[in-house]
């Protein structure tokens, strides 16, 4: 139930999504239900999930009533069936009908990237491959959506342009070539910050290494040639895999040796999957 | 180019996004690009979209370059094909960099829910039915979400709690039916706010009606169902469906004379559309 | 003693004023007052008045000191009489003293907005019209007075711009005319909210419900132009009277049948009612 | 046009303002006006007054349009008349529209506090009696509201609790004493501040001098006392007295000798004068 | 363990500081510490120093961890040799690893200013003459260095911009003397604070003193001519001495009978002192 | 003149400053000097340093007049001796003069740890040794104070606690030995992010490197047992050595053949150096 100092990143976004949908007041729930009213809710999953943002619900409802008190009923990382109950909310019952939906549509996001990242992760079972994430995620959520890939069993890449270096055709061309883009990375960059390159061809491959590239991004390849470039590297740097990487092709692409595969759709345009929340007793 | 006031939001979900992708600094283009470089980039369409969410990218380049210029080469609404260029940036090249991702990660999304509102409202070409969004939106990204169903031809339900009220039964369970709820929602509602109920047998749709509620909600009923509360209600009130809309039923729906259907998926599930950008001439 | 969400808004005026109170320090209490001193502090009514505002008074001291407690002695809209208790503060003496003068002028205004109100609300009684507050607020305090005006007996208005539209003449004479105004408004509306419109002829009285106008607002009209207008609408739509509102004039503008009257002068003219703090038994 | 550094706390005020009455948007505004129409808005008073607050009034609409322009017609401290110009505002129709009511909820209070202090000046024309506010101020206005006093001609006691010392009774009970807190005051104090104590006998007069005291404030002494402590102190430390200061009274308090006159119905109860807004030329 | 309403702006720098080292995730801790691993920590003086900033470190922890518990070993202003413990904080470990060096940070700055100012209080030992600190702190650290001067035996000169007046040589340049220039500030100053003026020939201090300053400041004066100054001015006003202040020579210049020296480097160039923490029982 | 990003962090560091010093108004400058005088303030060397932070400091001038103008007259990493103008900034007079102590208080300890890392840079001149700052920075200073330590020519450690992973002796502790705290780090750790462990025995260092870590720290060994760990390491990994780095000792452990040795002392020790603001033609 704990994002640790995470939780700034996270309270700032839940603050945004609140007062963007309770601003100056639930207008409902404050003609219809008193306001001394108290209840108990269930977020229940009405398909198969991965759960993951229970905790993030559990502080929407925290920021509307911080006496709410929370039983969680299946964790990051769990399966729930149709009917299964996910997160019990107790407290102000106006805090609860209040933070339904926003509560609801954190979960629901993040439930369905973690089960979208599951059947990635299936996907490349019994290869030595490993499934990384990308920074095309939901502006706002890119910590939860980090755990949640991790919630599905997939590998978080860098976090941020700021605990990773990645050097880019774009940057490439800034600096006049993949190699000098190479060479400057790796002078500026702290002694535990590893330097990647995106290449594209074994000419570019050489240059990076060369210039001191420790890992390289082949983006864009077909099957052969990035069993071409593993051939190349033999084991020098890892490689990773990405464009257009579907559920079908993953194993082949796992066949040709590469070290990671990264997907940007885990984040980008997983469907959410389907919450519900039911106030009990009322 | 303008969101007016609501740009408020917008730039704190902005600043939310570019400190949890940027934070202290880009590592690779400070490395890479040196610190006077200007540059001109290009987001254009990699596949056929409704365009929306254009000033919301503009917005993270000017939060990274104040002196940077735009281009809008299609607005909000707009259709574009492959290839077809949406917005031109020219200012610092690392502001250009640095913020790509985030603009991309903004307008994908938004171009995605524009681009299947567009289908929805297609489905519903020739009836006299409307269709309507829901608050099962991006936490965060209400207003954008909204703007971009408009961009594809929705129209706007209420924008969130506090600006429409809405009976639900969770509400008429505290209450104790739902004719007392909408009582009490009439009794304290403002001179501008109309109250719709939510409703599912013959007998809550006279009952709300007669305690008052101005506009009805059908949610999870069959066709048959609907068109039978179409004919009970005979315009009293004007009548919204709900759940389980999808493209193929739209029809049919509209076929039983419902004035509303409101698609939560239109904003909770739309895949991102797929744009990218291009450094022109660097 | 409960504000629900609202309470953001106001803990950040609270937030300002004690900013611009205390700022860095109270260098009276703090060289004369022991750190460690506890004290009881009564807030009690000085003249006749309606209580409003003892929650916002305690959030003052809750900010100073977190662990204070409170006894609300008379609630909101209750009658307090000379040497009353409204509210009971116990804590840090430190915190009391240096709190008290912000929630004095906190509660000073808003009493004296409900006891203000209350004078209008009974020169309305035993007639069918509703005294409604209006926008004219305290910048920073719209919740609070509003809630004022509650305790008082009004009835609230919208809350503002974005939960009702209001098309007035300046909108009218952008539009082209309060036909095409309207008619705007009602394209682009939510289902959920109503379009008033101020007129002043008969003309436009007839233009503006053609065009769907769903509540009037008669500005600055004089008895008898209200009791016409409410003759040629023929309960067609609600009718809001407003300016020049004494309460000598209520009951004539009563008697011309109109649903409403606003009043500015409940906020932006009550003069503060008199309230003292008294440190008990210090 | 200028407020300085204190434009932080104003600037912040105004966000307040702004967000609790336009929030997401101003409905009517964005439904019937362009966004792109542009229009010139004249603030003129429709009665006599003491100008204060432009400045503010001019940073509403800054805020909702960065581009606009401002025509200062009357500045701090100048009569205006019934149809006299104020301040013309030229820029974005909508901004203007919509920061209509927030700019005069401001002027119109900061003029009636201008107004009213301008008349207990008058009161004391031809006396050595200055007359000082208070910080019974509206909570959020201190810097305005006193720039305001100043505007009408009266001078501003200290304007925090941070910097200027005042034992008050309370401070005087907590420490035993009045002798005794002055003592602790003066110990604690910087340099720079002087120490100013309540006292109401010819016995704590003494009491706070020989412990230091460099002021007296005679709270709620009737003119006889007044003249009498006037006597006693023989002009060894200036002199303030407040409590019940009516129009009336001053020329008697004046009379008794004392330096200063404190009236916090200056800032607490000026009622509003009326300003308007007219869109020129729409 | 209180800061009082003063902990405002130091909480704002709490908040920078771990925004700028933890931000996103202690890497190491969340990979190394289970979750919920409890642990206690203590911090320890590793050479003799004078305390302060104990409940700033708490703040630090609290901030990360808010069940976490603290045991204050030594208080503000008390001496701690090498091995004392000065903090225990027990909660979760990841916490006290996580916030380990901001709190250190804090309080290895804070206890070099303590530890500093002590020395120069005993240079001026058994003299009238008071030591002052100065406005020359760190960015943010305004008030925890304030009290530091006082934890040492210092008094603290004004606070800030806003709580004195002194009128140093660039405005007397800009009135066009430093008689006109006190002059101004006495005219404008609140009733409550006194102006002091910076001064430097003996003409300086005629043409002060007869336009109402009530304190001089004498920067960069040989301890001559602070002698002449202290002839010259014979107690009218208190005097205070700046420049060049160093140990070995403050008790000449306190020989000369100034008032005050205030002393920049106490702030400016303190040192930081050793600390270090120990997480016991791990 | 450009923090790019890194300036949200700078900026809010400035706006506490000025809160702090600032607050409601410079009541010196406010009395003092016309609100419309203009001016121009050079920043000059009072002795031999290096430059480093004078983008900050016009930020400071920056918040307190827009329209500010600059002139760097020498840059980050620049030598300047007594004498030498650093930056000219023209603008609002009353800006210049309260600005001045802030923007100084930033630059004097800026331009101090430039001036004390060049030194110890020269001290490890011609050997293959690279000077490391740490995370001992003043809170809220990170980015500036790392900024610093570039411009005397240092090598920047990692960033943060999110940008690189450091397994100290506490987490060993917690993880039940050096391997197991290293192996978890692996598992969790980015794929870019390397493992660095601290370790003061051969032992340990021989268990490290077999868990994975890639550097190791070698803390508090004197010069004999790190020629020893160099000899033992061979090269497998970069090895950082730390703890009490004294400017005369550090040739003696750059000859050990360690590849860095990081310092403390240069941000949390520094000492301020001298510069000053002279207002010019005032």
């Amino acid at each position: 139930m704990d994002y640790g100092r995470s939780g700034d990143a996270i309270d700032r976004l839940i603050r945004l999504a609140l007062d963007e949908d309770v601003g100056p007041g639930d207008r409902t729930a404050e003609a219809v239900v008193p306001a001394d009213a108290r209840g108990s809710g269930l977020i229940f999953a009405k398909e198969s999930l991965i759960v993951s943002g229970v905790s993030a619900a559990a502080r929407v409802f925290r920021a509307l009533d911080p006496a709410a008190m929370f039983e969680v009923l299946r964790d990051e990382g769990e399966i729930a069936g149709p009917g299964d109950g996910v997160l019990r909310v107790k407290g102000s019952l106006r805090a609860i009908l209040t933070g339904e939906r926003t509560a609801l549509n954190l979960v629901m996001r993040l439930c369905g990237i973690a089960t979208l990242t599951k059947k990635y992760v299936q996907a490349l079972h019994g290869t030595k491959t490993q499934l990384l994430d990308t920074r095309k995620t939901t502006p706002g959520m890119r910590q939860l959506e980090k755990a949640a890939v991790r919630a599905g069993g997939g590998t978080n890449h860098r976090g941020a342009l700021f605990d990773g270096i990645l050097v880019k055709d774009n940057h490439a061309a800034a600096a006049g070539g993949i190699g000098e883009a190479v060479r400057r990375a790796r002078a500026r960059a702290s002694p535990l910050l590893l330097v990647e390159a995106e290449v594209s061809t074994p000419g570019q491959i050489e240059e990076a290494i060369e210039a001191g590239a420790q890992m390289l991004l082949l983006d864009n390849l077909v099957d052969a040639e990035l069993k071409r470039a593993v051939d190349q590297v033999r084991g020098r740097v890892p490689l990773e895999a990405s464009g257009g990487m579907t559920l079908e092709r993953l194993p082949r692409v796992a066949a040709t040796g590469v070290d990671y595969v990264s997907v940007g759709a885990l984040t980008h345009s997983a469907p959410s999957v389907d919450l519900s929340l039911l106030v009990e007793g009322a």
